[in-house]
């Protein structure tokens, strides 16, 4: 089977899947954009957070947040009440911990060059901390990625550690970043409708110039907003930097 | 210039330039490491970080800290003492933002079955936000990345709202944190001697099959520990998590 059946038979299987996340649903400020994503030819979404706030009670003493075996206090993917925490943490009985965790997304691309692309508009979008992964069977994902992040400790052992007044600031914290979040979502749907849409006609335009027959269906109507990365924020990512000052003129 | 003396040119480029970094040598822990990466044939370091621990002063009311504009009150890539801390939060005239930043290495590789190799020893030594980059004039750069994380906002415009007691736990998490930090490190290093140590034979032993005459330097005395995932971090990992399955068997 060549590598595009292949791709499509994946595509297909994976769809076709019932969500196993907890949520079982793909959270609603991103469902244009993974069904943008999934009517493409050349990606499909394999799964995806919006972003959430959340607060998990874990084991004393562990050196960090279990998931598995961890109590979730409280979850919400939109912004959070002051009231909703502060009733959740009289719930905790070991160490809990409140975080806010940006959007994520995991996109299946048929070829490397797809990845390449998809990586470059994360990147351009503010997504500094994705990356492509290749697979043993030639399964190629690009995770879109987030530096964003918040993560707190607030109870040890059931018992609160922090002032009231802390946890109001805390919540305003968090809510300012959930709306940073959703920006850099809209930015990241912005940026790939350009990427994909330059990218479908210079494929034409090949095409034409070929004399081949090959020709994909050109989308319409679309917001072709200029990308450009608005955000500054790890130093240590200088080589990424030096990789993607390209980024614009990449596809 | 075919695609190892390219790679062999910028690995002496590189490798020759002034560390522009604030702190100007690689860190303490991770020189071995890093030594060992640029002795192979197939990889050079980039950039690295050994993980740290840091106070940053941030503007008022910003969705995120800046790292570039904002004042740096406290670092340290060791553990780090309560007293340092609370005296540096003293110098506080905007949102403080006490966090703890994990291992990150960049590494420049030969091909990419190269940062395969190493993509499946980051993720097999827990450090799952790892990922490919492949640039424009075919640069391959592997991020060596953790989901290992802390940020914890604590003074707003100046004033400090957290109590002595909260900022003792604080200091105790971080501390705890830096530690898993370096054993993550230990792991990884082990993981990649093992890799390329297997790596290396399997090419001789190919080379002595093909009665070839190339044949690489084989290393000695090298750990081979059993490369195991001992950690269990984030549920919405699920595809990376089906991608490394085989990640054991990949190399």
């Amino acid at each position: 089977m060549d590598s595009f059946n292949s791709f499509k038979q994946w595509k297909k299987q994976c769809l076709s899947k019932i969500d196993l996340s907890k949520k079982g649903t793909i959270d609603e400020i991103i469902v244009h954009l993974v069904s943008y994503l999934n009517e493409s030819e050349n990606f499909f979404s394999t799964s995806s957070c919006s972003g959430r706030i959340i607060l998990i009670d874990g084991a004393s003493g562990s050196t960090e947040v279990q998931k598995q075996g961890c109590a979730w206090l409280f979850v919400t993917h939109q912004k959070c009440a002051k009231e909703d925490l502060i009733s959740s943490l009289q719930k905790s009985q070991g160490d809990a911990v409140f975080k806010f965790e940006p959007f994520v997304l995991h996109v299946q691309c048929h070829r490397l060059e797809d990845a390449q692309l998809l990586h470059s508009v994360a990147i351009n979008s503010g997504f500094r901390n994705s990356g492509i992964t290749v697979g043993k069977k030639g399964k190629i994902i690009m995770a879109v990625r987030s530096t964003h992040c918040l993560e707190v400790p607030l109870t040890r052992e059931g018992e609160l550690l922090a002032t009231e007044e802390y946890i109001d600031f805390l919540v305003e914290v968090a809510n300012q970043k959930m709306e940073e979040n959703k920006k850099r979502i809209d930015r990241f749907f912005s940026c790939l409708q350009h990427a994909l849409t330059t990218d479908e006609n210079t494929t034409n335009d090949r095409a034409e110039e070929n004399g081949s027959v090959y020709t994909r269906r050109r989308r319409k109507g679309q917001n072709k907003t200029k990308c450009v990365i608005t955000t500054g924020e790890d130093d240590m990512q200088s080589d990424e930097d030096d990789l993607l000052e390209t980024g614009l003129t990449f596809f």
